[in-house]
């Protein structure tokens, strides 16, 4: 089903999956000349995310083979178009799960990119040009610099990877709900530094259910557990659940964070919900500015993720083990060998 | 399993079930004496809500036989305890859902009593004297004056008894929205008045919905059916349904607002939700201060319900049609026999 343009002319290894049965083999795909908006990026690291597990194995039905997947990816600039201003080559940079938005509309122009209704993700999306994208598990990406982030000097290339879109993907709703400290605002009081501490000791929090996605965290202003005693419940299941029993723990006027993706519809009562005006609201990864100050403020704190770094010829064994719920963090694939980053 | 009390003294004629068959016949009941903080009502009309059903079929598993069921009860005052300074004798009154609350608690001093986790309902709840709580279906009826509202003198005592639940029920999740006007501020500029409008047509657009309990209201600030296209939704199904073809309808950030009290979970499926940021909100009747401003409202726009004017003997056949969805509007049961309110 693949398109190729004339200008898609760069022969990149990659690793890919071609049918139903998800198994991942090396495979060559084309990718466009560096454009004028663009930054090409040699990948050094890339997350496996449960996204991809489903995307192989086709489970939502929308799988257009072959795929490459990948959408944590970190690596280094290699090329900048002559449009780009904000990076240069050895930058040291992260790609998430957004190709391209339409770069008009109110979304767009509010840096929620996430939900134009133009978008295309990074793999298995279709490009501008027709063309479908492919992913992170691949040695070279060319991205247009507005879905491009800087890493932080300190920050572990390998470690920050899953924050492309496992991090994202937490930060927004905390940040939505205010408990997540504001980017502008540095100088702050010991109050607001207390309220970043308990963002961060939230976030810091369900990191491992975020990595694993096999657990729901429950978090509340005081760490309580019990009937009406939580304000904010983030629910990254990616499997069918009922929501009545963590419903029930939230306070009236409490809010339920939705960011996992099963592909059978959650069980909602109504009960629970109504006796406490709860409010359960979705929430999917975030936009390109909130990607880049969550990076930051991941910068400041020297806050990167729990991982286990595996080899591309162990890609196969690693979504077979996140299917079985056998891994602690999150995978990072090694994908140029260099450990020096790590 | 009900208690008396000593001071439940006087007997009432009242519609009962007895058990699950919810077959409804005519009754005696004790009620308590007219306490320094109660009124007394003589009922004039009761509406029949579709939670009645429920009730007298112990579709819930909650019934407390014999059940007297009826929240939506509109009356004369016959008898003011001496507490009582804002009724008196001959007032039109009404009283829905609320029997009692704790008085204390943050949600009752803000005035949403319907959220105090000490609430109890006007039937087949439990009294603070440990009695059980017999509704409207009756000809007389004791309540704190605390849950008691004023009915507007130019409305039809009959046709307002549904503004009781359903009325409050879709007006509450309306203005925590900004579709209807502010009671404070009724000397509004013309923008204002267009707001009110604009929530009075959506909320009489519910209002068939509403009555029939078995449709779902699709309204939003310009009327556009479409992906994308609502800012909100009210639902107000009582049966099980899937929330995702409405989901889509919502615009990004828009509201699915769910009233209906299914007994079965409803489906949720997580795609509509994260990828458009939408909300999914339970919503539970009203505070008694927001009973008395709709109730205030309606008066001033001459609102009330479309209705089917019932004796007491037929009440069956009323529950068996509305158990089959054939009732255009909303039943109420002419109590007293008294034409002059209708």
């Amino acid at each position: 089903m693949a398109q190729t343009t004339p200008n898609h002319t760069q022969t990149v290894a990659c690793w890919a999956a071609h049918d139903p049965s998800g198994k991942i083999t090396p495979h060559i795909i084309k990718r466009r000349e560096n454009g004028v908006d663009d930054v090409t990026i040699k990948i050094l690291y890339c997350g496996i995310c449960h996204t991809d597990l489903h995307h192989v194995r086709d489970d939502w039905g929308i799988t257009m083979y072959p795929v490459v997947p990948g959408h944590e990816i970190t690596g280094m600039v290699t090329k900048v178009g002559s449009n780009v201003k904000n990076f240069k080559i050895g930058d040291k940079v992260g790609v998430g799960c957004l190709a391209a938005s339409c770069l008009k509309c109110e979304f767009c122009k509010s840096s929620q990119e996430n939900y134009c209704d133009k978008l295309q993700f990074v793999y298995n999306g279709i490009f501008w040009d027709g063309s479908i994208t492919y992913g992170g598990y691949s040695e070279m990406l060319v991205a247009d610099h507005r879905f491009v982030v800087h890493l932080p000097e300190n920050l572990s290339m390998a470690a920050a990877a899953p924050l492309l879109c496992a991090g994202i993907t937490v930060f927004t709703p905390l940040k939505d709900n205010n408990l997540i400290e504001s980017p502008g605002k540095k100088d702050r009081s010991s109050r607001s530094r207390g309220t970043w501490a308990r963002g961060n000791q939230i976030w810091e929090g369900i990191w491992s259910s975020c990595n694993s996605h096999q657990h729901i965290s429950l978090k509340g202003k005081r760490g309580q557990r019990g009937t009406r005693t939580l304000d904010f419940i983030l629910d990254t299941v990616a499997a069918k659940h009922s929501l009545g029993p963590i419903l029930e723990l939230l306070k009236v006027n409490g809010t339920l964070s939705l960011v996992g993706a099963p592909d059978q519809p959650l069980e909602l009562p109504a009960f629970p919900l109504i006796f406490g005006k709860r409010t359960v609201k979705g929430s999917i990864i975030g936009g390109m500015k909130e990607t880049q100050e969550m990076m930051d403020l991941c910068g400041k704190y020297n806050i990167t993720c729990n991982i286990e770094v595996v080899k591309p010829d162990q890609i196969n064994e690693a979504l077979e083990r996140l299917a079985r719920n056998d891994v602690r963090y999150r995978f990072v694939i090694d994908i140029a060998g260099d450990s020096s980053n790590l």
